[in-house]
């Protein structure tokens, strides 16, 4: 710490510390440094910010460009060297805490027919979003879930889970998405493998679907007591109908067009204490305006094509295609179809900023609602 | 009162009241009354039971018997004159409050194509059960709902309700449930008659089921802050095909079978504050155990035949007949097709019962569950 | 039933039930009365009121008047005989369920030095008011209470609970308030005598009040799950202390003074999930306006002396009188001293009341706020 | 990112990742890294660790040591030009985000009779807890708190605060905690100066504990919507009042003593949303055994001397002293003196913690529950 680092933070507005240093200052500086303290003076401006600025950088990974990578990492490595085989997004302002986007971790992962993960647990809290592929399966907590593209699903906090591909599948690859980097940094983080290192199925394939799969229905006496969704997976039919029928009655948000939350069916909240999720719909010819929010969000293009112009900049997406918003950046979306409707998926932190009280929003005010596009 | 009601109610138990009439405690005993107050020991056994006794009367009501007596009434009253053409259920036990069991009321509707009843409102919460008849429509709020047989449908305390068949639709019967009788007595019964006598239609048709009839999914920024489900409307499709599912990976409860609440998919909680609703399915051969529980139960027979054994009197129904099980009353229910399910709607004052803290229930213990029938 | 019953509730407005009597609907009523059915129009304006009427009447009880009859019952039974040794407060338009006022029930109850009551449950909740003596204390669930004139205590549905007076102590009078009637008509009431006639006290005395009392603060790990107060006893000096305090800082409501409603401390909700109370300070010279609302409300007057005015009819008070207010009841109090406060202690069936969405409130428009007192 | 970053966190453990580098797979790492991505079997045992190991490290800050530092500030700066005249306290493992523990930030901040800061307001949740002096106040939107020694104090998410020392005050030092460091880490602070720079008093001063400071007992219509605490200032005698009635009734917990959270008087929740407190007490010669949890935690000494071993380490306190215990480490504490009760301060991140479904506790099972102390 040195006399330039204190000037940088100055500030001459009324409310804001504005000391310059002096001789006398620095000794005292010092003197508090000994004793494991400073002067809150010297970095009030630096840790108190006028409105956020986040370390991520948006970015758009081009599907077409990672899939051979991804695919490739099957000839390289196997899952019970690798753990899981995984590439995972490292956004160039998250590299220390390998994060795609603010305190969200996210990866791809493949698997071929045969294939199959051990099962672990950790205080993370994770989901999956089918990319491709036919024959893979979840097992979360002895509850075996298949999977097929464009499906969403859950393995929470504390459960135990393992993936694979059954023996007459093709190679899947699905999107990872978890809180780690969040969890590591709360110091709450804990890892475990199962003892057998794989779990037994418990439950009927697809039981959890079957059960709380009803829209407004609810198994009786279900005797549901954990802090996320007892319906796993969401499967992507029934998601895209319910865009549908939603577009056919509402006009939707002028931010986010048609956009469903994906819910814990039993409380209406987030699907996961930590990390929710969303499908939304963007009309034929749709162009939402900007706005901001708190909150890290990371989209996946589940269908059509457009693009999105996050803080000034353009990013042209089609479908597996991904990428994300920091917090506080401004974004809106395009459809590039007249005729076909476009949709994205995203997985975001806004359970946690809502649960700590820290959402807010604010509208792109100028220029009709949409931001120039920067050079 | 007088010495024999007194003495009605002693009891020699320890700890209940056991006090014999004497010439100085009847003068005591008016001396009392002239103050309007009285001594608790002349009435304490009496208003502390050991156990619920409920006065209401198990009834089975027969639709062969009733349906013509509903359509007859088209051409005895109008809509108009009536306010609602309906016949209500008068269970023997609660005639003074027009009830069908407990504090519930409970009435068969019948509209002619291109009849519409006015819009009210009143503080009692309501539901409408789907009989038979095409064409016929509920207004909620500005809300339309189009209804066809088997379909479950809230109109809560609060809104402005109305309904109609349209023009090219058939005669339609359906059943009406409400709480009117519980919150009269309550004393809290408010009636408004709209006063356009019509609402206009606001929203687009069916859009509740729209918005809020994905599984685990929620519009975004829905807005809903009212203390019932937005889920207006719960379609039968739906319904059977998640009961199905669950009886495909669920063993059940062994007194209620496959039962699915319909849940405020907001909240997880009843669809209305005062008065929930189920429906449950009995597999081919299925023969439930006997329990009782606290509370007031109306069922209808959504599908199927079959019987009910309550407080040990056999019922034998089919489709579109009702019948009550009273509060404390032990009750099992048996499908009588070994090879077609059987389907029990019923509505109920649960959500009353269980705010209050009042719920309790007892298997029956003896002869494996199943109650000896009555000659 | 006959034709004037039906008549009798006619209405000409449009949206109600207007339909003359014809011989050929009267046999037609007859044959729906042999199906335990009839016509709603035959009772809908009855039973789907405007507003609601409460069948309890306003009623004072003076303390001057019954104090020596609830003394005399000391000599006329014994709490073994009696059960408890009560005079309960008989509203004449209840006497069918021995209420004071709607669905709740109040008696004075008396004891000796030395006397003790048996152990016993129910699923009533009861609460308790201290009126005179000392010495007296109650146990509930193993925690003992000791209490004092105008002391607050709760011995909720399900608890075991007992009640007498130390060997050293006075005669002892408190009044007793429960929602037996209410529970009863839902048909939930359960009672049940300790198996042992007495429980054991397994807590240190007052450990409740101990544990509980300090505002803004919790026990760690408390483990509490019930869902009722843990606080029991809610003694009088910090309640009167409490509303001075909050009388010097809030001008508080226009119909009520300043109110503190007595809460659950783990919740910030009512004490019971079906009964509440409150106290309530009346400034020197405050005279509230009137309003109305759903609910009924028993008060017993803890300092002071005053009036209230309630559906135009005036009540003067002084301490230890007891008076209710019936549902949708106009009410407005007015302390009598210039110098003087006056306190009014108060419970109630609020929270059934919101917990079933049925609360609604009006002020009295005319005349300033303040009804006209009937000759 | 080089061989040896990618070998170092290899582990031959089943389920973790065992990659050793090659010269293909080192291309293949370059290749991703140029698409923004990394395989994350090169980083997944480092980010998912086996359990927390907290950056901080444990500090004891001794006021003895502070205190000339914090009362010198006061000639080197003003409150205008310092903004806060603070010095906050720097964890060693923290120094990057100028945290005293995980993401919780704390200071000394001293103030004159007469002076009087500015008013602002932020995201970050912000606590006092009073040192020494008199005359110290804070208005928190309106609401002016006069504040003595040991009395703690909250300034939410949002809210307008200032703080000052009235003219015929002392010189006054309390410690401010806040969630900076937290709230920067989610990209979700926000800063603003008082347009004023200073705020009207609103209400009569210190009416929040007037109205909300009764155990039990809620004002009637409070209208409280804010997430968090109505009651702003907890004060020490009440606080020390409260510990020692439970310390009378209850053993308290082996790892902690007497412990009382400070909590919401509205829903029984964390006093803040992300910020918690608490003050326990332990009794003349108490030592507790050792346990560790996630969340992070400083303590300041409120009354007494003794003693904490956090991670092997013997850390020796008396009264204002401060120290830190990190997420996951061994703690326990003693109180040297056999005839004086010590208290124990407290502020950490539970609420978070516990928001996020990421709490866990383990005891220190060996040697009868204390830690060997390091040399």
């Amino acid at each position: 710490m040195n006399t330039s680092s204190h000037d940088r933070y100055r500030e001459s507005t009324p409310g804001r510390a504005d000391v310059p240093d002096s001789p006398e200052l620095l000794a005292y500086y010092a003197e508090l440094e000994r004793l494991q303290t400073g002067a809150l003076w010297t970095v009030a401006n630096k840790i108190e910010p006028w409105q956020p600025k986040s370390a991520s950088v948006p970015v758009l990974w081009r599907y077409r460009d990672l899939r051979e990578h991804v695919l490739h990492s099957v000839s390289l490595v196997t899952p019970e060297k690798a753990g899981r085989r995984v590439i995972y997004l490292d956004n160039p302002g998250r590299r220390d805490v390998s994060a795609a986007v603010g305190w969200l971790y996210a990866g791809l992962q493949v698997m071929h027919p045969g294939e199959r993960a051990s099962a672990h647990a950790h205080a993370a809290s994770a989901l999956r979003f089918i990319m491709e592929g036919s024959g893979a399966y979840t097992i979360v907590d002895g509850h075996q879930l298949t999977l097929n593209a464009r499906d969403f699903v859950i393995t929470p906090n504390g459960t135990w889970h393992e993936h694979g591909v059954s023996d007459d599948g093709t190679p899947c690859i699905w999107q990872d998405g978890l809180d780690i980097p969040l969890v590591n940094a709360l110091e709450a983080n804990f890892y475990a493998v199962h003892p057998q290192l794989h779990q037994a199925v418990t439950h009927p394939v697809n039981d959890s679907p079957a059960a709380w799969g009803g829209a407004g229905l609810q198994p009786q006496h279900h005797g549901w007591t954990k802090p996320y969704s007892p319906l796993f997976k969401y499967e992507w039919a029934a998601t895209y109908d319910a865009l549908q029928r939603q577009a056919r009655v509402s006009d939707g948000s002028p931010y986010d067009g048609v956009l469903m939350n994906y819910v814990n069916p039993l409380t209406g909240g987030p699907v996961m204490s930590t990390v929710g999720a969303s499908m939304q719909l963007l009309r034929p010819g749709e162009r939402t305006q900007a706005h901001r929010h708190t909150g890290s969000f990371l989209y996946q293009v589940a269908k059509g094509r457009g693009h999105s112009v996050i803080e000034g900049r353009r990013f042209d997406w089609e479908e597996r295609d991904i990428f994300c918003v920091p917090s506080w950046a401004f974004h809106e979306h395009a459809n590039a179809s007249d005729s076909e409707d476009a949709c994205l998926f995203c997985f975001h932190d806004l359970p946690t900023i809502n649960a700590l009280g820290l959402y807010r929003e604010q509208a792109y005010a100028e220029n009709g609602g949409y931001q120039p596009v920067l050079g």
